[in-house]
């Protein structure tokens, strides 16, 4: 056993430089949402290359469609397949899956990126670009895990079943596909960026979108029309006010460290369409999260009624009740134990190559954890290299020495969960 | 006089149907702006009845895009004529310049309109539509003023000339177009909606645009980001104390009755791409009021350095100072003494028709007024049908019966100024 650990830890030291090739390749074709086909394309490249046992598919079935876990404002995946590649075990092991997210966010304000947003320029250790650490950077440490056995020609019991899947950033409807389609194991691990802490537990979170209601005026005359924009700001306050209130009742020491568990965001807000008219409508858009052990229901409602509350301080709201939809991502929210074989194992795998016990804390943020663990019954870690400072911001990047630990840890994860057959 | 007097508003009464058709054909043509060329069809056919000399143009003269008064980001001014019509005085009279725009400002949200927006529906004397107060309903009252005299075939000393120009709402290019074309007289009238209240001075406007700078970050942590909606709010709230500041400090009579004369209207604001990430940018866009005797460039600069005071309390905004430009539309602010001869015709003619006194105030809004005095040395009355409250409105309508009104009050002050020649 100490033999293989140090045959793979050795094969990964010495083809870190194909690791980094590869996500540079992965981040320099932009998948965010309908474009995914082409880094799809070079991850099954890569999996036919490992002699992994393909299964790609578009999504389109009526199944998956009315499942109640499945939310998505997307009409068309065609081009834009699922990709799972199996690593097949001899038979008697534990199984894993390994699920990393080819879909990557807009890019924002282009003018804020320092190098072209999917560039992949490599300086000081750091890869750049959209997708970086979110998350091309954990599934390039999947594949070099994998390839390190199989270079070395170690062979499992347990399948190893490594998924890349779409529409994570909207709402997990490529795992939920995956889940449908029939896989499931006896753990997962899901390498988004931890920055290699540890996460049984994961924040659900779900998207809503509030419209608020004004009335137009000529602007020279404001004070006859209602803006929409004034109502709004009262609105944003008033989601401050229960994210804070939600936060206060949060006690898992898990959290701890994490400033605020389950925020409550603000991603987007247009209204009006003329500087001097009186905007009469504003759309709110943002994403509330959702504590590992809540019911999606529940928070939906106190989220429902606290805004409902507007009506009793300004009366405007009363006549014209804002309108609240819950559309697009939703993810559920996912806990494991803390002592799970699977936790153990992992935390074992880390002391192991670092020398150090791993920090344990709760995901401040979604994942499709919450489907493999709450739908495929599958325990699932989150654990990954990088950074969430960077993701989702103009020059994300990713610390390629993170990504070498994580494709390091995960790999002797493997051998000690599914077990070896040489 | 007192025949021709007599005459005209007979002439005005027996041909209603008329002006209400008119409104109707105008309003059905959506004029909004890059549309305006089929409404100015209309008038332009009704000029040629009417046998008005015609003067049609198209904008597009070096000479005026690099006047300093001119301000538009519109590029093409292609097939969207402006349009004058003269009707020629024997000479020896005051001239007068009859100034309506054709252009109207976009509809809002489709769906709070009961009729069509451009249906030009009548019902219970109203006639409803985007424009029908915010100004075909003027110009139409220009029109018929004019037709009357024609018709009773009262020939003028002095010249009228009426203008149907485009880009009001925009910044006023169409009448510094004709202004910069060599067009100015002894005296104007706009009849923009004032409710046939006397308008002496004209508030000026100017349009601005404020670009706050946050940064992203995954929405799951939104705490390592900075919200750019959230800085919004504090540029929003500070506008509002600006707002407040500088309207103490009015203290004309003639804006007593104004709840705010000058205001600051936040007309729109776009912030974000995604529920789940903290936007990196917004943008608002709104117009300031210029106060009658106030200059542009002080109400400018007092804006900038109060913004900039925004610095002392939150240092985000020292590191990232927000961006403000001066864009699109500007109106110049306009002041007539109240004794001005041109208010005495005015006044005089209105105590004629209504048996009672004008309300005399001060325009709470921007005209084109600002360019016809301050560059053409044109004195200026704004003075015609409708209520502001529902100009730029979902459901904008005029009531006819002030339409018949204001037309018959101009007629009469033609008369009055530009004397008969019979």
């Amino acid at each position: 056993m100490e033999k293989f650990q140090n045959d793979i830890l050795e094969w990964l030291k010495d083809n870190r430089a194909r690791g980094a090739r590869l996500l540079q390749k992965l981040v320099q074709e932009n998948s965010t949402r309908g474009n995914e086909s082409s880094a799809q394309a070079i991850i099954i490249e890569k999996c036919r290359r490992l002699g992994l046992q393909l299964d790609i598919w578009e999504i389109d079935d009526d199944h998956l469609f009315q499942h109640p876990a499945y939310c998505s404002d997307r009409n068309d995946y065609k081009g834009n397949p699922n990709v799972v590649g199996i690593l097949k075990g001899s038979g008697g092991g534990k199984s894993i899956i390994l699920n990393g997210h080819i879909d990557v966010v807009p890019v924002g304000d282009h003018k804020t990126w320092i190098h072209e947003p999917f560039s992949g320029h490599i300086e000081n250790g750091r890869l750049y670009g959209r997708g970086a650490t979110d998350m091309k950077g954990g599934t390039v440490a999947l594949l070099m895990a994998m390839e390190s056995l199989i270079a070395l020609d170690i062979k499992l019991k347990g399948d190893v079943i490594f998924q890349s899947v779409i529409e994570e950033e909207s709402g997990g409807a490529g795992t939920l596909a995956a889940v449908l389609r029939g896989y499931r194991a006896d753990g997962a691990i899901i390498p988004e960026p931890t920055n290699l802490r540890i996460f049984p537990k994961q924040q659900g979170s779900m998207w809503f979108r509030i419209t608020v209601k004004g009335r137009a005026a000529h602007g020279g005359t404001r004070y006859e029309g209602v803006s929409a924009i004034e109502k709004s700001v009262k609105v944003i306050e008033r989601l401050q006010d229960l994210e804070k209130e939600r936060n206060d009742k949060i006690i898992d020491p898990l959290y701890k460290k994490v400033p605020i568990p389950i925020p409550i965001n603000i991603g987007k807000i247009h209204s009006g369409e003329w500087p001097s008219s009186v905007p009469d409508t504003a759309v709110i858009e943002g994403r509330i999260g959702v504590a590992p052990e809540e019911e999606m229901a529940s928070a939906k409602a106190e989220m429902e009624q606290y805004l409902f509350g507007l009506q009793k301080e300004d009366d405007w709201f009363s006549k014209h009740p804002l309108q609240i939809e819950w559309f697009g991502g939703r993810w559920v929210p996912g806990s494991l134990e803390t002592d799970h074989p699977l936790m153990n194992a992992l935390t074992d795998s880390f002391f192991k190559r670092m020398n150090t016990a791993p920090i344990i804390e709760a995901s401040p943020w979604g994942t499709d954890g919450g489907i493999l663990s709450t739908i495929a019954d599958t325990p699932v870690v989150v654990f990954g290299p990088g950074i969430t400072e960077t993701a989702h911001d103009a020059n994300e990047y990713i610390a390629l020495e993170d990504l070498y630990k994580a494709s390091e840890i995960i790999a002797l994860t493997l051998l000690n969960w599914c077990e070896v057959d040489n």
